[in-house]
């Protein structure tokens, strides 16, 4: 029997919808991307524009940081809101929207070792720190898209930062709805799901485990054990060996994913998390109307994820 | 310039990002569905489950209704809310999840005529009427997906009804958002948008036209100019007529689209609208914690509608 399930602690409902009863190798991903010039490559830096930072390695770079050629936002104009107080409410897009390429060779991010890993996480909380110092950022986003079906049209493993006036809707409504309890309620959820049927993977200071209202087939959410705000305070070489483990297993389906990183602003309290979304489904008219429909239960996701 | 946009009365915000500056025609589609095997043709109606409803033509069918036969949700089950009023809240996925076929032949509804398209309505409405019946039936979600880039498998032109104990969350929203004015603000907002740059098609009784805060390339928003709340009180063919202008465009681009009616219910007092999305570019980890980048600007959307 399917169910309609609620997020723990957001009004945000999903469908897990049982009847197709597709064995998780069936969601095995076919589609491969075109190819396409590899602009990310060494060789190719003049191509794109001007870096903001690189980790050098035997005199090349493992890593390098440039502003996003296409970018969303953009460091001028004014990000005061105008509003006709009913309609009409906008302001210019300003922030600052950033690449980071996380390694020059061809491998993808699930190629790379643990400490390979540990080190682009240390360029995102390098990032965001330095973001953070200007006036009017608010919020640092961090995500990956992997794949085109997950958004991107460049194969070359990176990920994005986009920065901007306002913090995300979903990281606010994770704010508000932990205000609403006692004490933090992922603290909790992590002490009912490490042992759950839907525990994917553990370490020393993190969990990963298939949220109870997963939206997507094989949804992850990673968090610290301990009640930890944001990338400065965690166990960054633990935090690259959770991820390893949960992408390990997207690379059995070949599947696009996206991860965004959910941090507390610094005056708030939310409990830092990791959203991995692997993109294995797509959402339709019905989604768009407010309630997913998931054909992968987590119990099932979780099941792959630990086999 | 890009803009940081909120939506006319929900607190939704999209960034119009006009950096890459794509003309219309470049969002063209290339990729083509697979061959399946055609369910929905006449002489495969054994091939489906039990027929709920056909309007006859010429001897043979011109629209049929059966239930779905992967549904998201199922007519057995106890739809009441189970909860341990902490972070566990889920229902049997109780309800009806019908497929309409729109047509016999190989048609797509951007073929079909506009008396055509009217019959399809009528039997929106046959199917809204007859399942809204149904004890613990608050809402019935009518949607259609056209292509696999907007979540079927299935050429054959389709629609879909899901019905559950639930009004769809951005249906809620917007009902919300409704009794926080005076007035209905979509009356208030029709008379300003349909002489603004964004409009995009008018008859004697329905107004299109790109919304400010266009969430995905080419959306566009169909509603009546006079307040209705559902389909019961509208004149089809009227509206037949507007969707045919709006889709016969989206055919120029060979779109993959999902269009979903919002319609009031009893209770309340919405106005009746369709929201028609085209799936020409795809969410990644930014769109999924809340912010949507739109890189083609409603305003020039519109343009291409009205040229």
């Amino acid at each position: 029997m399917g169910e309609l399930r609620k997020d723990y602690v957001l009004d945000r409902w999903v469908i897990i919808a049982t009847e197709r009863g597709k064995r998780p190798h069936q969601f095995k991903h076919k589609t491969e991307m075109p190819d396409v010039k590899d602009f990310f490559a060494p060789g190719n830096e003049h191509l794109c524009p001007p870096e903001i930072y690189r980790k050098e390695k035997n005199g090349g770079w493992q890593i390098r940081v440039f502003p996003n050629k296409f970018p969303a936002v953009k460091p001028e104009g004014n990000s005061t809101i105008k509003t006709d107080n009913k309609f009409y409410t906008y302001a210019d897009a300003v922030g600052k929207h950033e690449v980071i390429v996380e390694t020059p060779d061809n491998r993808q991010m699930w190629d790379l070792s643990i400490e390979e890993i540990k080190d682009v996480l240390e360029v995102y909380n390098l990032r965001i720190n330095e973001i953070l110092k200007i006036p009017g950022i608010k919020y640092v986003c961090v995500f990956k898209n992997h794949k085109r079906e997950a958004g991107t049209s460049i194969i070359h493993s990176h990920s994005q930062v986009i920065a901007y006036d306002k913090v995300p809707r979903v990281v606010q409504e994770k704010i508000n709805a932990s205000k609403n309890h006692d004490s933090c309620p992922y603290c909790e959820i992590i002490e009912k799901e490490k042992d759950s049927e839907r525990r994917c993977f553990e370490n020393d200071n993190f969990v990963a485990f298939a949220p109870y209202a997963s939206r997507f087939p094989f949804e992850v959410l990673i968090l610290p054990k301990e009640h930890k705000k944001d990338l400065n305070e965690l166990d960054l070489l633990g935090l690259a060996d959770i991820i390893k483990k949960v992408i390990l297993k997207l690379k059995e389906l070949n599947a696009p994913y996206n991860y965004v990183l959910h941090y507390s602003p610094s005056d708030e309290n939310l409990h830092f998390q990791i959203e991995v979304l692997p993109r294995l489904a797509t959402w339709a008219g019905f989604e768009y109307s407010g309630t997913v429909i998931n054909t992968m239960p987590p119990e099932k996701a979780a099941e792959f994820y630990r086999e």
